[in-house]
């Protein structure tokens, strides 16, 4: 018997932010593989599945990568629902090609299942829109970081993020010096309104905000919680509006 | 009393790709103002709910805009739960900053709450990563569409997409030529895949493929559901799966 492979986004931190799809996949999976990001209050939706945390430790991910998939398919042998949960969106920094090569190469059927990606959530934390008439029309999600956790030598991410009027920035925050560095070099205003969010959804949310110029001094300000980074005119507001929050 | 205002993304179509979140507030509006591409199934969760339904009518966008805001105000100074229901996500091309600056102006709490938005649904429909390794690491999400439903004169769409490895374009099915002809002036190769969705998620979903050459010739084979296109190599593989599928 083979089972099913569901490849699903696990959203970006709080448990409600999951889809009715997810937690239903979750309720039902006889086994997760989830990442290290993934919560305690997640995982508790997966109440008969046997649970196994493939998170990635730092600078052996191609190795581990191997081990994921190798896991999934033989899981995916023996159990009818296999759930994949990844934090975010599946598709989107997910690295989730490598295991959707592997079930299609091993016959096992793969279902996707979209997940709130935490560029969103933040723009929800923020109170803004990523777009706005007048103020920008395109929202570019890159990031800087490499396989291996190394800032790419390929540039493209950042000739894609200064085109952009919205800027989304994954994984970029310990890149933080070299990510103002290459957008100013590529004519991005140094006052450019930036917002950094750490662990943006839950309990220990922390946002701080300033320009581009500032950007690697408000990185700084962050701990070791997952970060992202929006740069562009859309969270002008965004400041002024936490502003008057932190005021009140 | 003043209400609040909740600002909620319903995503792409299929009712159980609503975040608990958003299936909780439903269940507890007291009004919910919605747009017309939100389907029955979703309304059906806000089952003690007065609905108005908001959807814009084409080329009266402005002078809707200013009714919806009004309304919106209105119903949140007399009514505790207020959910305004957008497709998608409600902070991308959802025309949200109007209404986030009325409510307040009008001193009403507004809370966003995020959705899965049409492009990672399609990700998941084609079963591909907008990003991977060596393929793409950015994804820029564009329209060409201005406020009245004509092309942007403003260009700058077409420079972040075509600066993107993968680009995801909302509302441009009928502006195709003008998009092929834009992209392929600022140097995307006449070859790069594409792929057209029509009502992602939904029983109706409609998925056609091809080359970015081929594109107008595509957006003709699509119904008047809403659409989106997604360009880059990244989707290459979902041509040969849905290629595979098809022949099964």
């Amino acid at each position: 018997m083979t089972g099913t492979v569901y490849l699903v986004g696990a959203g970006p931190g709080a448990v409600d932010l999951l889809t009715l799809r997810a937690a239903r996949l979750l309720a039902e999976a006889d086994v997760v593989l989830h990442d290290a990001l993934v919560g305690p209050e997640v995982l508790a939706l997966a109440a008969k599945a046997k649970l196994y945390n493939v998170g990635k430790r730092a600078n052996r991910p191609s190795v581990d990568q191997r081990l994921i998939c190798k896991l999934l398919v033989r899981v995916a042998l023996r159990h009818k629902v296999v759930v994949r949960l990844k934090g975010g969106d599946p598709n989107l920094f997910g690295r989730a090609s490598e295991e959707i090569a592997a079930c299609r190469d091993a016959g096992i059927p793969l279902v996707s299942v979209p997940g709130i990606s935490a560029g969103f959530a933040a723009a929800s934390a923020l109170g803004v829109s990523l777009t706005a008439r007048g103020v920008s029309r395109s929202v570019t999600f890159v990031t800087p970081s490499s396989a291996r956790g190394r800032v790419e030598r390929d540039m493209h991410w950042a000739d894609a993020a200064a085109a952009a009027e919205t800027a989304v920035i994954y994984m970029g925050a310990l890149h933080a010096e070299r990510v103002t560095e290459a957008l100013i070099a590529r004519g991005v205003a140094a006052s450019r309104p930036v917002v950094l969010l750490e662990s943006v959804s839950a309990d220990s949310e922390h946002i701080v905000r300033g320009s581009l110029n500032d950007l690697p001094d408000l990185a700084r300000q962050l701990g070791d919680g997952p970060a992202i980074m929006i740069i562009g005119e859309a969270v002008a507001e965004a400041r002024a509006a936490l502003t008057e929050r932190d005021a009140a």
